[in-house]
Protein backbone atom coordinates (compact mmCIF):
# COMPACT_ATOMS: atom_id res chain seq x y z
CA UNK A 1 0.00 0.00 0.00
CA UNK A 2 1.51 3.73 -0.82
CA UNK A 3 0.88 6.30 2.02
CA UNK A 4 -1.98 8.21 1.41
CA UNK A 5 -2.73 11.49 2.70
CA UNK A 6 -6.58 12.64 2.94
CA UNK A 7 -6.88 16.32 3.78
CA UNK A 8 -9.67 19.21 3.16
CA UNK A 9 -8.80 21.70 0.34
CA UNK A 10 -9.14 24.73 1.99
CA UNK A 11 -10.33 28.28 0.88
CA UNK A 12 -8.00 30.44 -1.02
CA UNK A 13 -6.42 33.97 -0.02
CA UNK A 14 -9.00 36.62 -1.75
CA UNK A 15 -7.50 37.89 -5.10
CA UNK A 16 -5.34 34.97 -5.64
CA UNK A 17 -4.93 34.87 -8.93
CA UNK A 18 -4.63 31.00 -8.86
CA UNK A 19 -5.88 27.96 -7.27
CA UNK A 20 -2.74 27.42 -5.42
CA UNK A 21 -2.41 30.86 -3.75
CA UNK A 22 -2.40 30.95 -0.18
CA UNK A 23 -4.49 29.12 1.52
CA UNK A 24 -5.63 30.03 5.11
CA UNK A 25 -6.83 27.82 7.42
CA UNK A 26 -5.73 24.70 9.58
CA UNK A 27 -4.54 22.59 6.50
CA UNK A 28 -5.34 19.59 9.04
CA UNK A 29 -8.49 20.63 10.67
CA UNK A 30 -12.03 21.99 9.49
CA UNK A 31 -12.95 25.18 10.32
CA UNK A 32 -15.87 25.69 12.40
CA UNK A 33 -18.40 27.41 10.08
CA UNK A 34 -19.89 23.83 7.96
CA UNK A 35 -19.75 26.53 4.95
CA UNK A 36 -16.14 28.29 5.55
CA UNK A 37 -14.42 25.81 3.20
CA UNK A 38 -13.16 26.21 -0.29
CA UNK A 39 -10.36 25.27 -1.88
CA UNK A 40 -8.03 24.78 -4.83
CA UNK A 41 -9.41 21.66 -6.37
CA UNK A 42 -8.95 21.03 -10.57
CA UNK A 43 -5.26 21.70 -11.22
CA UNK A 44 -1.99 21.62 -9.41
CA UNK A 45 1.16 23.43 -10.98
CA UNK A 46 3.47 21.61 -12.81
CA UNK A 47 5.99 22.55 -9.51
CA UNK A 48 4.03 20.12 -7.99
CA UNK A 49 4.79 16.96 -10.02
CA UNK A 50 7.94 15.45 -7.68
CA UNK A 51 9.05 12.92 -8.40
CA UNK A 52 7.62 9.40 -8.37
CA UNK A 53 4.56 10.97 -9.68
CA UNK A 54 4.60 11.28 -13.07
CA UNK A 55 3.58 13.77 -15.32
CA UNK A 56 1.25 16.42 -13.43
CA UNK A 57 -1.76 14.73 -12.50
CA UNK A 58 -4.96 16.12 -12.57
CA UNK A 59 -7.90 15.23 -10.63
CA UNK A 60 -10.16 15.81 -13.50
CA UNK A 61 -13.85 16.02 -13.72
CA UNK A 62 -13.21 15.00 -17.11
CA UNK A 63 -11.62 11.69 -16.29
CA UNK A 64 -14.49 10.76 -13.82
CA UNK A 65 -17.12 11.83 -16.71
CA UNK A 66 -15.37 9.79 -18.87
CA UNK A 67 -15.31 6.69 -16.87
CA UNK A 68 -19.38 7.22 -16.03
CA UNK A 69 -19.81 7.21 -20.12
CA UNK A 70 -21.68 10.11 -19.39
CA UNK A 71 -18.68 12.96 -20.80
CA UNK A 72 -21.19 14.90 -22.58
CA UNK A 73 -23.02 16.18 -19.48
CA UNK A 74 -19.81 18.38 -18.69
CA UNK A 75 -20.42 21.70 -18.93
CA UNK A 76 -19.03 23.15 -16.57
CA UNK A 77 -15.72 25.98 -16.47
CA UNK A 78 -12.98 26.13 -14.53
CA UNK A 79 -14.22 29.96 -13.60
CA UNK A 80 -17.48 28.37 -12.33
CA UNK A 81 -15.84 26.31 -10.41
CA UNK A 82 -13.43 28.56 -8.75
CA UNK A 83 -16.31 31.23 -8.01
CA UNK A 84 -18.67 28.97 -6.40
CA UNK A 85 -16.15 26.75 -4.59
CA UNK A 86 -13.87 29.38 -2.95
CA UNK A 87 -16.46 32.45 -1.95
CA UNK A 88 -17.52 33.20 1.57
CA UNK A 89 -20.50 30.56 1.41
CA UNK A 90 -19.33 27.76 -1.53
CA UNK A 91 -21.40 25.49 -2.67
CA UNK A 92 -19.24 22.75 -2.16
CA UNK A 93 -16.43 21.34 -0.17
CA UNK A 94 -13.57 18.96 -1.48
CA UNK A 95 -11.38 16.64 0.30
CA UNK A 96 -8.34 15.63 -1.85
CA UNK A 97 -6.22 12.26 -1.43
CA UNK A 98 -2.61 12.76 -1.85
CA UNK A 99 0.86 10.59 -1.85
CA UNK A 100 2.77 11.60 1.50
CA UNK A 101 6.33 11.97 0.20
CA UNK A 102 9.20 9.75 1.16
CA UNK A 103 11.16 10.84 4.19
CA UNK A 104 13.48 14.04 3.66
CA UNK A 105 11.83 14.11 0.11
CA UNK A 106 10.51 17.53 -1.07
CA UNK A 107 7.99 16.75 -3.20
CA UNK A 108 4.76 18.94 -3.09
CA UNK A 109 1.27 17.01 -2.83
CA UNK A 110 0.29 14.52 -5.88
CA UNK A 111 -3.27 14.12 -6.08
CA UNK A 112 -4.91 10.94 -6.76
CA UNK A 113 -8.47 10.87 -6.06
CA UNK A 114 -11.15 13.33 -4.25
CA UNK A 115 -14.09 13.13 -2.76
CA UNK A 116 -16.24 16.56 -3.19
CA UNK A 117 -19.60 16.95 -0.61
CA UNK A 118 -21.88 19.33 0.12
CA UNK A 119 -24.71 20.05 2.76
CA UNK A 120 -28.38 19.46 2.66
CA UNK A 121 -31.71 19.10 4.60
CA UNK A 122 -33.95 16.61 4.68
CA UNK A 123 -37.15 17.54 6.85
CA UNK A 124 -37.47 14.23 8.88
CA UNK A 125 -33.64 14.40 10.35
CA UNK A 126 -32.44 17.52 9.52
CA UNK A 127 -28.68 18.24 8.54
CA UNK A 128 -26.94 15.30 6.19
CA UNK A 129 -24.37 15.43 3.81
CA UNK A 130 -24.63 14.19 0.06
CA UNK A 131 -21.43 13.26 -1.64
CA UNK A 132 -21.73 14.15 -5.10
CA UNK A 133 -18.33 12.64 -6.44
CA UNK A 134 -15.81 10.29 -5.52
CA UNK A 135 -12.74 9.26 -7.64
CA UNK A 136 -9.47 7.76 -7.57
CA UNK A 137 -7.09 7.87 -10.54
CA UNK A 138 -7.30 4.41 -12.14
CA UNK A 139 -3.82 3.33 -11.46
CA UNK A 140 -4.38 3.94 -7.99
CA UNK A 141 -7.66 1.66 -7.45
CA UNK A 142 -7.75 -1.10 -4.75
CA UNK A 143 -5.31 0.33 -2.07
CA UNK A 144 -8.60 1.29 0.30
CA UNK A 145 -8.46 4.90 -0.81
CA UNK A 146 -12.11 5.33 -1.78
CA UNK A 147 -13.27 3.48 1.30
CA UNK A 148 -10.55 6.46 3.03
CA UNK A 149 -12.57 9.00 1.30
CA UNK A 150 -15.80 7.73 2.19
CA UNK A 151 -14.84 7.28 6.28
CA UNK A 152 -13.81 11.09 6.30
CA UNK A 153 -16.63 12.57 4.79
CA UNK A 154 -18.55 10.19 7.45
CA UNK A 155 -16.16 11.79 10.07
CA UNK A 156 -16.80 15.32 8.38
CA UNK A 157 -20.74 14.57 8.37
CA UNK A 158 -20.76 13.78 12.47
CA UNK A 159 -18.56 16.53 13.37
CA UNK A 160 -21.13 18.49 11.78
CA UNK A 161 -24.53 17.22 13.48
CA UNK A 162 -25.45 15.19 10.39
CA UNK A 163 -27.68 12.12 10.46
CA UNK A 164 -26.95 10.95 7.13
CA UNK A 165 -24.68 10.61 4.89
CA UNK A 166 -26.27 10.14 0.96
CA UNK A 167 -25.09 9.27 -2.49
CA UNK A 168 -25.66 8.15 -6.18
CA UNK A 169 -24.07 5.52 -8.05
CA UNK A 170 -25.14 3.86 -11.34
CA UNK A 171 -26.24 0.67 -11.02
CA UNK A 172 -23.80 -1.12 -14.12
CA UNK A 173 -20.84 0.21 -11.28
CA UNK A 174 -21.00 -3.02 -9.58
CA UNK A 175 -17.81 -2.35 -8.04
CA UNK A 176 -18.55 0.75 -6.36
CA UNK A 177 -22.21 -0.37 -5.03
CA UNK A 178 -20.29 -3.71 -3.57
CA UNK A 179 -18.71 -1.18 -1.64
CA UNK A 180 -20.92 1.11 -0.32
CA UNK A 181 -22.74 -1.83 0.69
CA UNK A 182 -19.60 -3.61 2.05
CA UNK A 183 -19.50 0.06 4.25
CA UNK A 184 -22.99 -0.45 5.95
CA UNK A 185 -24.73 1.86 3.62
CA UNK A 186 -28.64 0.92 1.84
CA UNK A 187 -29.66 0.80 -1.61
CA UNK A 188 -32.49 3.43 -1.19
CA UNK A 189 -34.15 2.68 -4.93
CA UNK A 190 -33.89 -1.02 -4.31
CA UNK A 191 -35.15 -0.85 -0.85
CA UNK A 192 -37.73 1.46 -1.13
CA UNK A 193 -38.34 2.65 -4.78
CA UNK A 194 -36.66 6.07 -4.42
CA UNK A 195 -35.96 7.47 -8.42
CA UNK A 196 -34.19 10.41 -9.33
CA UNK A 197 -35.94 13.33 -11.50
CA UNK A 198 -34.32 15.96 -12.91
CA UNK A 199 -35.20 19.06 -14.91
CA UNK A 200 -33.11 20.09 -17.34
CA UNK A 201 -32.51 24.25 -18.11
CA UNK A 202 -34.90 23.77 -21.32
CA UNK A 203 -37.59 22.32 -19.46
CA UNK A 204 -37.13 24.48 -16.30
CA UNK A 205 -37.35 27.69 -18.74
CA UNK A 206 -40.54 26.31 -20.10
CA UNK A 207 -41.78 25.97 -16.61
CA UNK A 208 -40.77 29.28 -15.54
CA UNK A 209 -42.52 30.82 -18.72
CA UNK A 210 -38.81 32.52 -19.25
CA UNK B 1 -60.26 26.65 -8.99
CA UNK B 2 -59.72 28.38 -5.55
CA UNK B 3 -57.27 31.33 -5.38
CA UNK B 4 -53.97 30.47 -4.41
CA UNK B 5 -50.53 32.67 -4.13
CA UNK B 6 -47.09 31.40 -3.38
CA UNK B 7 -44.23 33.20 -2.13
CA UNK B 8 -40.67 32.35 -0.48
CA UNK B 9 -40.74 32.17 3.34
CA UNK B 10 -38.81 34.62 4.86
CA UNK B 11 -36.26 35.16 7.62
CA UNK B 12 -37.44 35.79 11.20
CA UNK B 13 -35.67 39.12 13.30
CA UNK B 14 -33.30 37.53 15.23
CA UNK B 15 -34.53 36.76 18.54
CA UNK B 16 -37.62 36.56 17.89
CA UNK B 17 -39.70 33.90 19.95
CA UNK B 18 -41.95 32.30 17.60
CA UNK B 19 -41.92 31.44 13.79
CA UNK B 20 -44.00 34.20 13.51
CA UNK B 21 -42.04 36.85 14.59
CA UNK B 22 -41.08 39.52 12.08
CA UNK B 23 -39.77 38.54 8.88
CA UNK B 24 -37.42 40.68 7.17
CA UNK B 25 -36.99 41.51 3.34
CA UNK B 26 -39.09 41.53 0.50
CA UNK B 27 -42.55 39.49 0.88
CA UNK B 28 -42.50 39.34 -3.01
CA UNK B 29 -39.29 38.71 -3.84
CA UNK B 30 -36.08 36.95 -3.31
CA UNK B 31 -33.11 38.20 -1.51
CA UNK B 32 -29.64 38.76 -3.90
CA UNK B 33 -27.95 36.15 -1.66
CA UNK B 34 -29.26 32.77 -3.08
CA UNK B 35 -28.54 31.62 1.36
CA UNK B 36 -30.38 34.72 2.52
CA UNK B 37 -33.60 33.05 3.01
CA UNK B 38 -35.28 31.23 6.03
CA UNK B 39 -38.89 31.24 7.63
CA UNK B 40 -41.44 30.16 9.15
CA UNK B 41 -42.69 27.06 8.36
CA UNK B 42 -44.11 24.62 10.06
CA UNK B 43 -46.82 26.12 12.42
CA UNK B 44 -48.92 29.27 12.16
CA UNK B 45 -50.68 30.88 15.21
CA UNK B 46 -54.60 30.33 15.53
CA UNK B 47 -55.23 33.98 14.70
CA UNK B 48 -54.01 32.65 11.21
CA UNK B 49 -56.16 31.07 10.86
CA UNK B 50 -59.10 33.32 8.98
CA UNK B 51 -62.44 32.25 8.34
CA UNK B 52 -62.97 29.41 5.50
CA UNK B 53 -59.85 28.31 6.83
CA UNK B 54 -61.36 25.37 9.05
CA UNK B 55 -59.13 25.02 12.42
CA UNK B 56 -55.39 25.88 12.88
CA UNK B 57 -53.72 24.72 9.13
CA UNK B 58 -50.25 22.98 10.07
CA UNK B 59 -48.54 21.88 6.96
CA UNK B 60 -46.62 19.52 9.05
CA UNK B 61 -43.80 17.09 8.55
CA UNK B 62 -45.59 14.30 10.10
CA UNK B 63 -48.66 14.60 7.08
CA UNK B 64 -45.82 14.09 4.08
CA UNK B 65 -44.41 11.65 5.89
CA UNK B 66 -47.33 9.63 6.57
CA UNK B 67 -48.70 10.04 3.06
CA UNK B 68 -45.02 8.60 2.09
CA UNK B 69 -45.21 5.54 4.71
CA UNK B 70 -41.77 6.52 5.93
CA UNK B 71 -43.19 7.74 9.43
CA UNK B 72 -41.15 6.13 11.62
CA UNK B 73 -38.23 8.08 9.71
CA UNK B 74 -39.36 11.33 11.21
CA UNK B 75 -37.05 12.31 13.74
CA UNK B 76 -36.23 15.94 13.68
CA UNK B 77 -37.28 18.59 16.18
CA UNK B 78 -39.19 21.86 15.54
CA UNK B 79 -35.96 23.36 17.54
CA UNK B 80 -33.31 21.89 14.99
CA UNK B 81 -35.72 22.93 11.96
CA UNK B 82 -35.58 26.27 13.16
CA UNK B 83 -32.23 26.77 14.09
CA UNK B 84 -31.22 25.17 10.76
CA UNK B 85 -33.67 27.03 8.26
CA UNK B 86 -33.89 30.67 9.92
CA UNK B 87 -29.94 31.80 10.51
CA UNK B 88 -27.54 33.61 8.20
CA UNK B 89 -26.75 30.94 6.15
CA UNK B 90 -29.92 28.57 6.16
CA UNK B 91 -29.66 25.07 5.05
CA UNK B 92 -32.71 25.39 3.07
CA UNK B 93 -35.64 27.45 1.75
CA UNK B 94 -39.24 27.28 1.67
CA UNK B 95 -42.16 28.47 -0.41
CA UNK B 96 -45.66 28.10 1.15
CA UNK B 97 -48.63 27.93 -1.05
CA UNK B 98 -51.56 30.07 0.96
CA UNK B 99 -54.95 30.67 -0.03
CA UNK B 100 -55.90 34.57 -0.84
CA UNK B 101 -58.55 36.07 1.11
CA UNK B 102 -61.92 37.43 -0.62
CA UNK B 103 -61.82 40.93 -1.18
CA UNK B 104 -62.10 43.00 2.07
CA UNK B 105 -61.53 40.05 4.15
CA UNK B 106 -59.15 40.41 7.05
CA UNK B 107 -57.95 36.32 6.84
CA UNK B 108 -54.82 35.99 7.72
CA UNK B 109 -52.61 33.90 5.15
CA UNK B 110 -53.64 30.17 5.21
CA UNK B 111 -51.15 27.37 4.20
CA UNK B 112 -52.24 24.81 1.89
CA UNK B 113 -49.42 23.58 0.58
CA UNK B 114 -45.21 23.93 0.40
CA UNK B 115 -41.92 23.11 -1.37
CA UNK B 116 -38.68 22.76 0.47
CA UNK B 117 -35.25 22.81 -1.61
CA UNK B 118 -31.58 23.89 -1.50
CA UNK B 119 -28.84 24.61 -3.30
CA UNK B 120 -26.26 21.42 -4.65
CA UNK B 121 -23.70 21.32 -6.77
CA UNK B 122 -22.78 19.62 -9.88
CA UNK B 123 -19.26 19.09 -11.17
CA UNK B 124 -20.53 18.77 -14.50
CA UNK B 125 -23.34 21.40 -14.68
CA UNK B 126 -22.77 24.01 -11.82
CA UNK B 127 -25.64 25.30 -9.21
CA UNK B 128 -28.52 22.97 -9.05
CA UNK B 129 -31.24 23.45 -7.31
CA UNK B 130 -32.90 20.23 -4.85
CA UNK B 131 -36.85 20.14 -4.26
CA UNK B 132 -36.76 18.23 -1.12
CA UNK B 133 -40.23 18.11 -0.01
CA UNK B 134 -43.33 18.98 -2.17
CA UNK B 135 -46.70 18.95 -0.49
CA UNK B 136 -50.39 20.03 -1.12
CA UNK B 137 -52.88 18.84 1.55
CA UNK B 138 -55.38 15.86 -0.11
CA UNK B 139 -58.37 18.26 0.53
CA UNK B 140 -56.59 21.37 -2.13
CA UNK B 141 -55.58 18.29 -4.46
CA UNK B 142 -56.05 18.18 -8.08
CA UNK B 143 -56.11 21.92 -8.79
CA UNK B 144 -52.55 22.40 -9.93
CA UNK B 145 -51.09 24.05 -7.08
CA UNK B 146 -48.20 21.08 -7.27
CA UNK B 147 -47.62 22.08 -10.46
CA UNK B 148 -47.63 25.77 -9.12
CA UNK B 149 -44.65 25.35 -6.92
CA UNK B 150 -42.41 23.36 -9.33
CA UNK B 151 -43.01 26.49 -11.59
CA UNK B 152 -41.69 28.70 -9.28
CA UNK B 153 -39.07 26.71 -7.97
CA UNK B 154 -37.79 26.34 -11.47
CA UNK B 155 -37.96 29.99 -11.44
CA UNK B 156 -36.10 30.47 -8.50
CA UNK B 157 -33.31 28.13 -9.65
CA UNK B 158 -32.72 30.15 -12.91
CA UNK B 159 -32.98 33.41 -11.27
CA UNK B 160 -30.10 32.08 -9.15
CA UNK B 161 -28.01 30.88 -12.10
CA UNK B 162 -28.82 26.67 -11.68
CA UNK B 163 -29.15 24.53 -14.66
CA UNK B 164 -30.80 21.47 -12.97
CA UNK B 165 -33.41 21.00 -10.92
CA UNK B 166 -33.51 17.46 -9.27
CA UNK B 167 -35.68 15.60 -6.93
CA UNK B 168 -36.88 12.12 -5.92
CA UNK B 169 -40.27 10.36 -6.17
CA UNK B 170 -41.45 6.61 -4.55
CA UNK B 171 -42.14 4.33 -7.12
CA UNK B 172 -45.37 3.67 -6.15
CA UNK B 173 -46.43 7.35 -6.36
CA UNK B 174 -47.49 7.55 -10.11
CA UNK B 175 -49.94 10.28 -9.66
CA UNK B 176 -46.40 12.43 -9.02
CA UNK B 177 -44.32 10.40 -11.46
CA UNK B 178 -46.42 11.33 -14.02
CA UNK B 179 -46.47 15.07 -13.29
CA UNK B 180 -43.32 15.82 -13.11
CA UNK B 181 -42.83 13.63 -16.42
CA UNK B 182 -45.65 15.60 -17.48
CA UNK B 183 -43.70 19.08 -16.61
CA UNK B 184 -40.52 18.22 -18.59
CA UNK B 185 -38.26 15.66 -16.00
CA UNK B 186 -36.44 12.87 -16.92
CA UNK B 187 -36.37 9.62 -15.10
CA UNK B 188 -32.70 9.27 -14.71
CA UNK B 189 -33.15 5.91 -12.40
CA UNK B 190 -34.86 4.81 -15.40
CA UNK B 191 -32.80 6.32 -17.87
CA UNK B 192 -29.36 6.02 -16.78
CA UNK B 193 -29.47 3.80 -14.08
CA UNK B 194 -28.86 6.01 -10.66
CA UNK B 195 -29.43 4.47 -7.07
CA UNK B 196 -29.59 6.26 -4.13
CA UNK B 197 -27.53 5.53 -1.53
CA UNK B 198 -27.49 6.24 2.40
CA UNK B 199 -25.60 5.68 5.33
CA UNK B 200 -27.65 5.60 8.65
CA UNK B 201 -25.95 7.68 11.63
CA UNK B 202 -24.84 3.58 13.20
CA UNK B 203 -23.04 3.31 10.28
CA UNK B 204 -21.30 6.40 10.30
CA UNK B 205 -20.24 5.79 13.49
CA UNK B 206 -18.76 3.09 12.28
CA UNK B 207 -17.26 4.54 9.41
CA UNK B 208 -15.75 7.55 11.29
CA UNK B 209 -14.16 4.57 14.34
CA UNK B 210 -16.20 6.83 16.51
Amino acid sequence: RIPVALRPVLRNGSGGSGLRSQTVGNRDGFRADPRGQGGRLWKYPEADSGEGCGPEIRVSKGELAEYEKLSDQVKITEEALRADGFGENPFYHCLVAEILPAPGQPQGPCVVGYGLYYFIYSTWTGRNVYLEDIYVKPEYRGQGIGSKIIRKVAEVALDKGCSQFRLAVLDWNKRAMDLYKALGAQDLTEAEGWHSFRFEREAMRELAGK
